[in-house]
């Protein structure tokens, strides 16, 4: 797979005839002229969150500027092949240490488009909110660098930390699925009788090593979620989520 | 969930009247008197790989005993709800790093039952043959401690490093499949035509971070396996196992 890089689409210039020119500059440009070591002739693949994939050559790199910046040239414009055709978002209430570092790569491996961390009864991680922004743009650069080696073509957008009820409330159309241990109905049910084409979304909901309680559930019920099980045996909190996310990709994705 | 102990068989001893006295020594007491801080009464499951679940109280405690020990006393002898009704095998090569702990943590939730460490061609580690047994020595507990965790009935086992077509070899009645990026047949469709009832189990095969070779894959082909793709977008070696396993059960276990 060719190196893939995100810029914001202000960088990419349309050209007459079809062909494109992007610059890339700052960090990616940094990663990809230092470690990648990124020359002219290099083909690569430019990215703008559009849903299009630029596909092009190194035309010129200026290495000793101040940033370092490159540019691509190219005729090749599609769509990104990589991007699930809904929304899936994953509700995370916070795990301990540094899981949710594993949750935000591994999801976006597998496809899922949002991330939203969540505070809930049971979680035990305090974040100073001075720091909860450098941890969401912590979670934001994972989810880039893994959509990067993951052939994805939008980067999955990382929420700030909200309460659990809210970030339901701020949900749009999705189908709401909270992984609770204690659910009877499968998540294959509730997959396979749905209706996905009136479907904008799937949310799933994950709680922390505790989980959630029953009257957590029940009000996210009252706020049209359902609680579904992932079957017999039961996942660590960092792993129910990329899991169910791949579940309802595989489901619903595609054939 | 209550704790769960794994025990040879020979240390659980039948009673009349349908219970049972276990003895729990070694590694798994030693951790359950001093981590979990076990104590008499406290509500314990007892497994010998048998894929029974013996449910039963702590009934005594010799903590000074060298190595200390407890015994389990109960009359509830069950199926382990949390096993696979077939065999699910990953054979995985060699990742780069302590990546294969992830592998075997994430695949023992997910439910697989044999893990195959495999050699190919573009595998970059390497293991001083005599820290080999060491090396599946330490994921062979990462698995028991995963199994425990995840409410499994059974241990995965670990097998010795091997070449992965030896791996292949060794297989029963698996169903073979080979998790390739440049693989055409979705895995869906494999699942979904197959007649799972005629199928001992399922084995995946998972190349290194540099893939496997066309060579490779056309070898095993001719053993049997086919190659299959997991979808649009690239997933880590370390991610491709575990993800695939959870489809397949998704697809094959129960209803």
């Amino acid at each position: 797979m060719n190196p893939r890089f995100f810029v914001d689409s202000s960088a990419i210039e349309r050209q007459g005839g079809g062909g494109f020119v992007a610059e890339i500059a700052g960090d990616e440009a940094h990663h990809a002229l230092r470690v990648l070591r990124i020359a002219p002739g290099d083909e690569v693949v430019v990215l703008d969150d559009s849903g299009l994939e630029y596909h092009g050559r190194v035309r010129e790199v200026a290495s000793r500027d101040k940033p370092p910046r490159f540019w691509v040239q190219g005729e090749t414009i599609e769509p990104a092949a990589g991007e699930p055709p809904f929304r899936v978002c994953l509700v995370q209430a916070l795990p301990k240490g540094d899981k949710m570092d594993l949750v935000v790569q591994k999801g976006t491996e597998v496809g899922i488009t949002h991330f939203a961390p969540a505070l809930s009864e049971r979680v035990v991680v305090e974040y100073d909110p001075r720091k909860a922004e450098a941890r969401r743009a912590r979670w934001q650069r994972i989810a880039q660098e893994a959509a990067k080696q993951g052939g994805r073509g939008r980067r999955p957008q990382v929420a700030a930390i909200r309460p659990v009820l809210q970030c339901l409330v701020d949900l749009k159309d999705e189908l709401i699925l909270v992984l609770w241990e204690q659910a009877e109905t499968p998540i294959k049910k509730v997959l396979r009788e749905e209706n996905r084409q009136g479907i904008g979304g799937v949310a799933l909901v994950v709680g922390p090593e505790g989980g959630f309680s029953a009257r957590e559930v029940e009000a996210m019920e009252a706020l049209g979620a359902r609680a579904v099980s992932l079957g017999p045996r039961i996942l660590r909190t960092e792993t129910a989520g990329p899991v169910a996310a791949a579940i309802v990709l595989y489901e619903w994705e595609g054939g």
